[in-house]
């Protein structure tokens, strides 16, 4: 499309008008953004942006992100605009009602062309890092033929703001980024007012201090956003366009103030904005012909997608390449092989090396991967199977150094998840999910298959004391919708929580791992995975049972030696090692009962919380566990201080029982 | 003390032996930081740091925060060489033992000297802001006779990766905190190995784009740290002093890289560390010269202390200094009669407005109280009492913005209830309490008295939808230890919280506060304050009891229209309002049974995960709650649609009941 104002001008006023309409209808949004970024969107989605509205799939889109997610009707006025099946202009009038895909914020599961899930400020923007990043992965393992998209983002000064912001741009510019653009939304207003308020950075050296391209516009100016869109694309760093607008732009009397950020913005001041505007149609109505000229925005993008399909019609790689897209893992991942070796030559090894070989088998056989930790690979042991440095130099290496940066690696890991064609996994110690855990809530809410390789799960890292030791962890993210928390009880258990892990196309996984030795338990081969039923009977009664212990990970080892010394008194005592509650809840009923049953005492062994453990083992069951934080020492005196041992234990389930 | 190198080096070389030593006999620690900070920290302990070892809590001195915890040793080392009480030579013989306070990561709680427990990168910088804001704002209140010291921090490369790093400076460069000075040990190491694996930036260009002054000097030239600390302390803006160090200065094969960075360095390599450096000693001894020369550091500090002691005895305000600075509060809340106005007149608001109203009559009478919120000032309703703007220009100010800086105002609200003398509140939405998380787990484990004013506390909030609409929170705070969680179902109790929060000294409170206005349901007075048995019995049952309704802030009242249609039809309900379970589940065990009856179908109604409930309703219970993510709708439907009417849940139970 041409640079022609008088075009354009209404074009983005058909933006700015559905916003507002749709913030006064639902009488709650937030009209400011959208209105004030309208002119640099509408240059973004007529002249730079590569989509197709009918095929929003298309794997070389494109990705656009709103990371300030608050301006949802800024997307939903682009999407309905330019075409795409949905958002329909009902569903923009029904905004933010229960049965409208435009929700308060924007939510890739409601609607295709929302890249990901954005209103936790500065997030969007760490995902599209991610989404960068899997696209030069990919365009370095399939060719610029099937890859070669760029990835924008519109961002707040909250986004900015944000501590992840600085993780994210320093990966970024680390990484050598260059098709990330980032247009900041320069309105110098937040919520509480003016950012001076808060904040006296001059954010573009900061940026520039961190490898980034930095321009600036006009905001309001369509020639000279494009020429900062155009200098954006043309450096081979990523960019940071400074587009300085006036928030809430058209509403004469608000604009510019944090009246306009939040709220609706009244019958009498829409009115006024209409006038102002020159925007004489009805609320949802947009005259046939501007409409007609956003229609055809997508033509360009119509046109690359046809000459992109024949590419891949004609592309040795086209299976692989839509394997890779569709997320289906591989035919045979040679886990039985792998577990039968295990069986043969039992191994005693901490989790986290079980998951070092466990993915010694995984990545060589399975090319989606991308692996990392936040500076602690020799910790995690995330390393392995012959894969490559992920960097500027070598984007086709599958291993990620992400920094000191747990946040911004959840963050990235999340946008590439979404990004498709990429499986990534990352590792940190299990307390600091505290840190990524604003990113960990985005995995399961986005229904992203991210992997989270949490070792030194427990008291038993040992030394390192009570700020690195995890208590209250797992109970708070088993109390989190849609993600699975496995606790692995050996290297059999975690060769088939890496299974199952992978195969969740719908879900993020926790890996908890151990820093110390745990020896095999799993000494038959089962034929099945039996952690995929969450918990199951590791070793029955052999007397009348009495007893049900459940335990995870490192405690199963401690609660089979509670059961031997009980079955030597006579009390016939099952082990059930619980590797997912959240798996195990989704089982029927009467295996659940099976293992549970109301007959017995039911004890739950953990080192950590025992908050939550009640729903299995009800108020008179016994619940060993730690409701206080760690200290620092061996890990052998603290098992022995915090009573995690067959001595301290068992006489507590004596008594129970004899009460 | 000179700078007198041949006096200077032998005392720093005590550092490196001591750390290495104690490292050694762990055979866990990380020598690398304290061998390489050693002579950085010399010069500062010797010739600038304000401190009196025989009078650790001075209110004056200048704080000292080790922002990489990990790096401990020099630490222990500089506390026992200038002769603080504690840690004796055995207790650093005993580094990472259970027994000892030397553990493994530096802990506030176990010694005095410690200003706070460090170890999760980036924190402790970002609580020395919150120390340096007490600072000033108290010599704003009591004067330079009082209050006039400095913060002094030691940060690695990680502190400066994480995010958190980002909202600290720019908060303590916007607020001009010019007492506040980083020492950056800029070794260029980190775990995975070179910085330059995962970071390419100008560190220094984007402190200056944050308002900071930076310097740099040769970490190992003692004539150069104390020109480049003078030139800090000279200048007005906050400082960075970029203290270019060799990691694990000493250990001649080892030294520089990341082999040294955390694990003992090995019997041969430690002999070879004793003859580079020219110190022939047996482990743990250090000749008395070179101690004596320590012990003299002090020296300076123990007279301008003597001075100060008599300045505080002139002072008229010696009385109210010495109240703030023990963290008592002041006889007399007011909080009797403003109840009472309460009942008189009772009101329908929401918690977050209650919450406003009682900081109003707070705020006032309470000087110690600095508020603020994460730019949601209008939201949280934080502002209140005719409190001032903290800022630059007037740090007699007790309302801080803190920006969109959620980990960085939670961090800082640490610093500053660890400096003393004041008692911070701070607020954001309840799911935000995800970005703050690890902050909030090391106010709760440093024993802070910190105030989270977290509103928006359910699906009430209505349209913002689920990455706004906390769900798992409340379970995942309430199972972290030593934190209060107090959700309150009205006016009346929100009144109480706070009185109770105010009144906790060894540890923080989340107020967990709702967007939507809720009834007064408490109507007498009781005399006392409720609350602060946890839960109690709000309404007891009319007929004989069967069931027991427990119920949280904006579910209280639906409890009570639950209750109402059972005793409608005979069936007696008790309803209790279940504030905070933590205070709760201190009650006796009578108390706790008498609201908990065996008897009686327990059921709990809480807009939120049921997980952790089970624990009071058994598992023969009713969990009324919200086990999924939520969705985008005005309150009143989201409530409907999510089950909670008292028309959803009277039938589940009755069928209970019947079953």
């Amino acid at each position: 499309m041409s640079l022609d104002a008088a075009r354009l001008q209404p074009m983005a006023n058909a933006i700015r008008a559905l916003s507002m309409d749709a913030v006064e209808a639902a009488n709650s949004g937030h009209p400011g953004m959208p209105m004030g970024m309208a002119d640099v969107a509408s240059v973004l989605f007529t002249r730079h942006l590569k989509f197709d509205p009918a095929a929003p799939g298309w794997a070389d889109r494109d990705r656009f992100v709103l990371s300030a997610g608050h301006g949802s009707m800024l997307i939903y006025s682009l999407l309905y605009l330019t075409g795409y099946a949905a958002p329909t202009i009902g569903d923009i009038r029904n905004f933010r009602k229960l049965s409208s895909p435009c929700a308060g914020h924007p939510e890739n599961f409601l609607l295709d062309g929302v890249e990901c899930t954005t209103g936790p400020l500065g997030q969007g923007l760490a995902m599209a890092v991610g989404m960068a990043m899997a696209e030069r992965h990919l365009n370095a393992v399939f060719g610029e033929a099937l890859v070669d998209h760029r990835t924008w983002v519109i961002a707040g000064d909250g986004c900015l703001m944000e501590g992840i912001n600085h993780e994210a741009i320093g990966l970024a510019g680390h990484l050598g980024l260059g098709r990330l653009n980032v247009l900041w939304d320069d309105n110098r207003i937040t919520i509480d007012g003016a950012t001076d308020l808060s904040t006296s950075e001059d954010i573009k050296a900061r940026y520039i201090a961190t490898g980034w391209h930095v321009t600036t516009c006009d905001g309001h100016d369509f020639a000279d956003i494009d020429r900062a869109l155009a200098e954006a694309k043309a450096d081979p760093r990523p960019s940071l366009i400074a587009c300085r607008t006036l928030i809430g732009k058209g509403a004469p009397n608000k604009q510019g103030t944090s009246g306009v950020h939040g709220a609706a913005l009244g019958a009498g001041e829409v009115a006024a904005a209409r006038a102002a505007l020159g925007w004489p149609h009805e609320p949802f109505v947009v005259p046939t012909e501007i409409l007609a000229d956003w229609r055809s925005a997508g033509e360009p993008g119509r046109s690359a997608h046809g000459a992109w399909a024949g590419r891949l019609e004609a592309s040795p790689h086209k299976a692989e390449f839509e394997r890779r897209m569709a997320g289906d893992l591989p035919h045979g991942d040679g886990s039985g092989e792998y577990i039968a070796s295990l069986i043969a030559n039992p191994q005693k090894v901490a989790t986290r090396k079980a998951s070092e070989m466990a993915l010694a088998q995984i990545n060589p056989r399975l090319p989606d991967t991308i692996g990392g930790s936040a500076d602690l690979t020799g910790s995690n042991n995330t390393l392995a199977g012959g894969i490559g440095t992920f960097s500027k130099a070598d984007y086709a290496g599958r291993y990620v150094y992400y920094g000191i940066r747990e946040f911004g690696m959840a963050a990235a890991m999340n946008g590439m998840a979404l990004h498709g064609g990429v499986i990534p996994y990352g590792g940190t110690f299990l307390v600091f999910t505290d840190y990524a855990r604003g990113a960990i809530r985005l995995s399961a809410l986005q229904h992203a298959r991210v992997i989270y390789v949490m070792t030194h799960d427990s008291i038993g890292l040992g030394e390192d004391g009570p700020t690195h030791q995890p208590v209250e962890h797992l109970a708070s993210l088993r109390a989190m919708p849609n993600l699975l928390v496995m606790r692995p009880a050996d290297v059999v258990e975690t060769a088939e929580c890496w299974q199952i892990a992978l195969a969740q196309k719908d879900r993020p996984t926790v890996l908890s791992l151990t820093r110390q030795n745990l020896p095999q338990l799993r000494l038959t081969d089962a034929g099945e995975n039996l952690s995929a039923k969450g918990g199951y009977r590791l070793k029955a009664a052999e007397g009348p049972r009495k007893v049900v212990i459940l335990a995870t990970g490192s405690e199963v080892e401690l609660a089979a030696a509670c059961a031997a010394q009980l079955e030597a008194q006579g009390i016939g005592t099952d082990v059930v090692s619980m590797v997912c509650t959240e798996l195990f809840d989704e089982q029927p009923a009467a295996y659940r009962a099976d293992l549970l049953p109301a007959d017995a005492l039911v004890v739950s062994v953990e080192a950590a919380s025992t908050f939550g453990w009640q729903r299995y083992t009800g108020t008179g069951g016994l619940n060993i566990g730690i409701d206080s934080f760690g200290a620092s020492a061996p890990a052998g005196d603290l098992f022995a201080h915090f009573g995690f041992t067959a001595e301290a234990i068992v006489p507590q389930i004596l008594n129970t029982l004899n009460a």
